[in-house]
């Protein structure tokens, strides 16, 4: 048996997430059957970060293990093969050590969250962005992130359905910058709540419009209570960039 | 009858390019119908480029008359609630004066190709870009590129149906650059013959891969020969970008 690490992309829209459910297609789902197809194993597919339905992925990591002798790139363009022609496409494969995991031995991820801000609504961008057609402040965001940034209690910005243990998490950065009709939103951090990324966004929206300061910002993180953030930003404009390991895993 | 200047973007795939044509939706025939959606009006709406079935669109630009007592803003507003849901949307409109034509007052035309070069498929770039799986020098079809600059007979990159009168054109400049995985190629001139661009890409990937030299495509050009030159490269990595007037059209 190798176990192989996977670096996949993904168009998250029309599917229910990274995890199996019961009410849709999900990419966990996919890749197993793409294995399937390749070798005839059945197994389960291990990732870095359970996408939620719609969210994309730029650098998902997840890992199997595979009896058959074959080596990494076969692996890669194998699974490629199977999953056509579904928007899931595995970037790299690589052979590691048996003890890596890819959701217990990431030490970080950055997720990227696109904001089209404009008038006219998403042409090329559709289901790619949240379109905010009222003007937004990107240096006011931004200045109003950095409230959020560091080790903190985060139940304001987690789902009443998050499954952590602790609220508490470290936010190693949040950035907020303008290019052109775009908004875009970096964040990382060795782990996030379940929704956290995307009310942390939902709520610097209401700083960009000039409806919050960064002083309500502070105040809502301080409340430890979801009804004091702002809402939950859609799906459809958050991208899982990168999940990173240990230098040494294999 | 006010004469309204559009800016369009649209995503080309499942249409049959901007003119209206028996087989498939055009995105003149969407823009002619959310025109009587908004106003009951029948007519025509001329644009500055007649895309090609799958290219995309950053900034067409097209002009209607309108007898309607409005104005700009009532205009793209009203345009967009009826274009949805298609991916077609108005991103700016303007009152111009009755001598505007969208297609013969233009004075340039900026189109930008995208190839993802990599191994792996495109998942969020599907219909977006050309995917060619070889590595390709972006250098060496910058340079061969500079090959085709200035004002040549295009024969050998024009397509058979074309129709414009003459096959010389003026090609103002033509770049190729790399941006991580994908190789950006963009040009512009005060007008392109029919499949120009992308039989200019076609012809650069040879470069890119190794097969040809800038001396094959210089060679190519003299040949005015369509045979002589690369084949054509797929619709969907292109993009009209831009389209330029003179400063005083109102």
């Amino acid at each position: 048996m190798t176990r192989y690490r996977l670096v996949i992309e993904y168009d998250g829209t029309g599917f229910v997430g990274w995890q199996r459910q019961t009410n849709g297609t999900s990419i966990q789902e996919l890749l197993e059957r793409a294995v399937r197809g390749f070798c005839g194993e059945e197994l389960t597919a291990f990732a870095a970060g359970r996408t939620d339905a719609g969210v994309h992925a730029l650098g998902q990591v997840a890992h199997i293990d595979i009896e058959r002798e074959t080596d990494a790139e076969t692996v890669r363009d194998a699974l490629n093969a199977h999953l056509r022609p579904a928007p899931v496409v595995v970037l790299a494969a690589e052979a590691v050590s048996d003890d890596f995991h890819a959701r217990f031995s990431a030490t970080g991820r950055a997720y990227l969250y696109r904001i089209l801000n404009r008038r006219a609504p998403p042409a090329l961008a559709r289901d790619r962005a949240w379109h905010v057609a009222v003007p937004l402040d990107a240096d006011a965001m931004h200045d109003a992130a950095r409230a959020l940034v560091g080790r903190h209690d985060f139940t304001s910005f987690r789902a009443s359905l998050c499954q952590a243990k602790s609220p508490v998490k470290t936010l190693s950065s949040l950035t907020v910058g303008r290019d052109g009709e775009e908004i875009l939103i970096r964040a990382r951090a060795r782990s996030f709540l379940h929704h956290q990324v995307r009310n942390m966004v939902g709520t610097l929206k209401l700083v960009g419009e000039g409806k919050w300061t960064r002083g309500d910002v502070t105040a809502a993180l301080a409340a430890k209570d979801r009804g004091a953030a702002g809402p939950t930003a859609p799906a459809c404009g958050l991208y899982l960039t990168e999940v990173v390991y240990p230098a040494v895993t294999n």
